[in-house]
C-alpha cells in the first residue's frame, strides 16, 4: 500500500520496503528513461534513488550489453572488485546472486610500499593485488579516477579484461576524464556517470542493480 | 606543487596529496562560499568534494555555532552514532581528534524484532541502541529520514541532546521534509543539506571536515 500524504514527523511512512515503492514510484514519475533498455533503466533508477536526482539520467552512459555482462558474470560467481570501502560497504550482500565475493584490497598492508614504489595513489596500488581475479570481474569504481586510468594500464600489460567496469569516479581532477577514457577506450563494456558526479553510494546501487531484480 | 595540464590516461596527477590540493582549489575557484564563517566553509569544501557539485553549497544550512559544538564534543572525546554503515565506513578514523568511537547499531541482533514491535524501519530501530551515547554526542545522519524523525522524538521522550547532528538523508520519500523538521525543532545545533540530494559520502564527508582542520 503506497501512502501519498506528504511526509511530517508525526506522519511519515516507516516501513523500509514501502519507502522504497514509492521511491521508485516517484522517480519514474519524474525521471526521463526513456533512452534506456528494460534493465538499463533498473540500473538508473536505482542510481537516482541514491543520489536523489532525477537529472542524473542524463549523465548514465552504457555500452551495449554491459548490463547483461555484468548480471551473467554475477550469476556465474564473478567477485566485485571494489576500489573504496565504502563502494564495497555499500553492496547488498543478500542482492548477489551466487554469494560472490566483494573485493576490496586498500587495506592490504604491501599497499603503501607498493604505491610509493610505483609512484601513484594507494588506490591505484591495491589494484595491482587484482591481477588474478581481474579476468572476468565486475569491477566497481566509485572513488578514484586513478583507479579507471591503472584499470586501462593494466590491459595494456596483458590481463585479460574485467567482464564489465562500473566507472563512477567522483570529483574534480581526472573524475570526468578517466571515464572519458574508459568509453573511449572500447576494450571493456561500462556503466558510467559521466562528468564529476558519482561516488561510492551510486556506484554500489549500480552494484545493487545489476545483482538482483528486486526491487 | 599543483599540476594544471588536463588529466589524460598517460598524464594525470598520481599524487594522493596533490589530487586533494588540486581539487580543493577548484572547490574554492568555482563555489560560491561567500556566505559561510571560516569552519562553515571548511565543511562546504569537503562536501563539495565528495559529491563533485559546486552548485550543492547553496543547499547547505548550519545553525549558529554547529560546526563548533561538533568539533568541540569531538575534541572531549564524543563518540560519532551513525543511522549506516557506509557513513560509518566514510569516516577517516586518523582524522578523529581523540580516537572517537564511530557506531552503527544496525548490524545488532536485536534490531530486526526491535524494527517489528515499534512499527518502524531498522535504522529507525537501531537508535534505540543509541539511548545511553546520545546525550553530548554527534549523530551523523546519511540515509534515512526515519533516524532523523526518530531522534526528535527521543528528545521528546527526554532524552539529552547531541552536541551536534549532521543529517544529510538522501531521497525522495521524507528526505527534504525530516531535514526541515530538524531546523524547525531548535532543540540540537544542526548541519544539514536541504532538500532531496545528501546520502553516506556527503554525511561522512561532514563529520571529517569537522574532525580535523588538515585538507
Amino acid at each position: 500500500m503506497t501512502d501519498h500524504r506528504p511526509a511530517t514527523r508525526d506522519h511519515h511512512i516507516r516501513d523500509g520496503q514501502a519507502i522504497y515503492d514509492r521511491s521508485f514510484a516517484i522517480i519514474r514519475a519524474e525521471a526521463d528513461l526513456a533512452r534506456f533498455s528494460g534493465d538499463e533503466e533498473k540500473v538508473a533508477v536505482r542510481i537516482i534513488h541514491a543520489c536523489g536526482m532525477v537529472e542524473i539520467a542524463a549523465d548514465l552512459a552504457f555500452s551495449p550489453g554491459a548490463v547483461a555482462a555484468a548480471k551473467a558474470a554475477l550469476a556465474a560467481g564473478a567477485p566485485v572488485l571494489c576500489d573504496a570501502k565504502m563502494v564495497a560497504n555499500g553492496v547488498t550482500r543478500s542482492r548477489l546472486p551466487a554469494d560472490n565475493d566483494v573485493v576490496c584490497t586498500l587495506d592490504d598492508p604491501s599497499v603503501p610500499d607498493l604505491a610509493r614504489r610505483i609512484g601513484n595513489t594507494r588506490t591505484a596500488a591495491a589494484m595491482e593485488l587484482w591481477r588474478e581475479r581481474l579476468p572476468g570481474s565486475v569491477v566497481a569504481i566509485g572513488n578514484a579516477p586513478t583507479a579507471l586510468f591503472r584499470l586501462l594500464d593494466l590491459l595494456d600489460e596483458g590481463v585479460a579484461p574485467p567482464a564489465a567496469v562500473i566507472g563512477m569516479p567522483v570529483g574534480f581532477v581526472g573524475a570526468a576524464e578517466s571515464k572519458e577514457a574508459l568509453m573511449a577506450d572500447g576494450r571493456v563494456p561500462y556503466l558510467v556517470i559521466r562528468g564529476r558526479k558519482g561516488g561510492s553510494a551510486m556506484t554500489a546501487a549500480a552494484v545493487n542493480a545489476v545483482a538482483s531484480e528486486r526491487e
